[in-house]
């Protein structure tokens, strides 16, 4: 048995709604944390039929004494749907679970947005804990309260904010996941760096290989940083009024991406990686980056083992159509969050759409 | 052309998202109220295949210059499914509708419901209007934010709090209400009577006969009296977690009775009137309140044309069960909202369990 943990705790201050990210190895099995945002006796674990064989034991150990169900999800991003939704409000229902009962979402970014948008809808909203398993998750979204589902037509475009009781994020569960998942993960972390944290970029440059080499301590460091980016951010705009759309750089391209090839054959960080590459290009045509300053993006997205170009069986018309369905847009106008420095974003439609356009021409494999 | 209007205009206080109530009759046509709540260039407007030909193009004349989409349902509360809250989104996707599209409720208590919730979801969230044009919706279900779907497994289990921007009732809608659908209204108006308006019982007990004759005076003051209890509740708790429950007296009975039989079959209203009746019969096993009020309590529903029996084919005990789903139910117990005077309600579960049987099984029809 464990006798000590390190473990750090960062606050997304959101008033009333402000709660802790705890960050360390082994904290799955810290019963005390969880059962001190618990306040009802029922708990419905959302999990994946990858994540349960690994870790879903060990939540449940950790849940002794509370009722606790359990509702497993078939895993990936083309089960991300109102039907497989409906899952676990069906879980719910049968087990009689009522508004006290704690949604807990273990797995990545899929799961806690399902469990999330669960938690939001269920008797018009419970408590909800995330317990990230992926680096995805672990950096970017389990926290800030986005939850949600895709539409046929759209990523994400059904959803709540609806903010968690806490996360908890045990980098052990990192010993796990496959080499293409944590490079996906390290797409978020890289964006953090190229929007507002230019001297985080540098030290990810520089780190790169430990973290693919899953380096304990510089794994830590790496969603330490990008978790307190995260809730910086988010604590300024919690509903994406202003600052909060820059953590979008990619996405909008992205997104396309994902939609386009059908969800779950591209993964969400290997798609905005492309994209944040494309946002490079586009910057460096407005003039606001060099061309250096494009090279240096690609390369730290490369060096991630990451794509910089969309897949060629997505034509370039069907990519734009597809960005105009995107949440940012405005009256028909696509806005982008480009760079005009690396480690500084903005949110513009005050670009050429026929440079748009040959960026996205260009920029296939 | 009218030349003058007699409009009423109440606000719901909630901080920044207070927003107002008005009432007249033929307020439909007054472009200006509504475009002075609409802040982008894009509507989608909700309704169903009943209240479309009558309404329908009346609204669209109002929003003259805007782009206006439409989506026409199938009307009646066994459509308040995810199914069809999904064409509310494959029609705002299908026409590239942006975060600042308003989604605009035109229709009863299920259009408000639905439209509501597809605006609280979409996109994580887009403005919204309520036009009710039913007693029930204009007096109820339009003001306070609820919004929802049914589950097979239990009613409103799934939904979001989602203020409109403004709700706007045109008393002249009621002209073309079925008089079964003006008593189903009743039976909420009679609702604000029993837990805390006394005086207005007492009103509505006098005034019973001009409400069924359609007395447009006398209806536009129930409707009145009614959004000022609605509004003076939600303002003292929006989200439901104290005296916003005593909204729901006869609604736990009620929510049984309509899961039971099927959604659709019993228009909520007349489930809810049952459920009062029942409530009432409870409270004096309870030596809460005498036989005479219980007497006074019947005669009242009776007199509005509403039943105070549950269907003889619910079994009691499949009743009870439906009843334990109810959203104020914790850790099993069954909450229940009781009178302890005609005109004061309570939330409770200090009843027998043994006595609340025995009065469901003796109010079956």
């Amino acid at each position: 048995m464990k006798r000590w943990w390190m473990m750090k705790t960062l606050v997304v201050e959101l008033g009333t709604r402000s709660y802790p990210i705890y960050i360390g190895e082994g904290l799955l099995a810290r019963a005390d944390i969880l059962h001190s945002h618990i306040d009802g006796r029922q708990v419905m674990i959302v999990t994946n039929d990858t994540v349960a064989p690994l870790y879903l034991q060990k939540a449940q150990a950790a849940l002794a004494g509370l009722q606790c169900h359990t509702v497993i999800l078939p895993d990936g991003e083309q089960y991300k749907t109102w039907e497989v939704l409906n899952r676990i409000f069906d879980a719910l229902l049968e087990r009689q679970c009522d508004r006290r009962v704690t949604v807990m979402a273990l797995g990545g970014g899929v799961i806690g947005d399902m469990a999330g948008f669960a938690a939001a809808c269920y008797q018009r909203g419970v408590p909800f804990i995330q317990i990230p398993t992926t680096l995805l998750a672990q950096v970017d979204s389990s926290v800030g309260g986005k939850t949600g589902v895709n539409h046929p037509l759209g990523k994400n475009m059904i959803g709540a904010f609806h903010q968690p009781n806490c996360v908890l994020i045990d980098t052990a569960t990192l010993n796990t996941l496959p080499d293409r998942e944590l490079s996906a993960g390290l797409a978020e972390v890289i964006k953090y760096g190229l929007i507002r944290d230019a001297a985080f970029l540098e030290w990810l440059e520089k780190n790169m290989d430990a973290l693919l080499g899953r380096d304990a301590e510089v794994l830590a460091a790496a969603i330490e940083r990008s978790c307190r980016n995260k809730a910086e951010v988010v604590a300024a705009d919690e509903r994406e009024s202003g600052v909060r759309a820059l953590l979008n750089l990619g996405h909008t391209f992205g997104h396309a991406i994902e939609t386009g090839v059908g969800y779950g054959v591209w993964l969400h960080g290997e798609a905005v990686a492309a994209g944040m590459y494309m946002a490079a290009a586009l910057s460096e045509r407005l003039g606001w980056i060099s061309a250096a300053d494009v090279a240096r993006v690609e390369a730290v997205i490369r060096s991630a083992r990451l794509p910089v170009r969309a897949p060629t069986n997505l034509e370039p018309e069907r990519m734009l159509e597809l960005m105009a369905v995107d949440k940012k847009a405005q009256e028909g106008m696509i806005r982008l969050v480009l760079l005009k420095a690396v480690g500084e974003a903005v949110l513009t439609a005050d670009y050429d759409p026929v440079q748009l356009r040959e960026i996205i021409a260009t920029c296939r494999q």
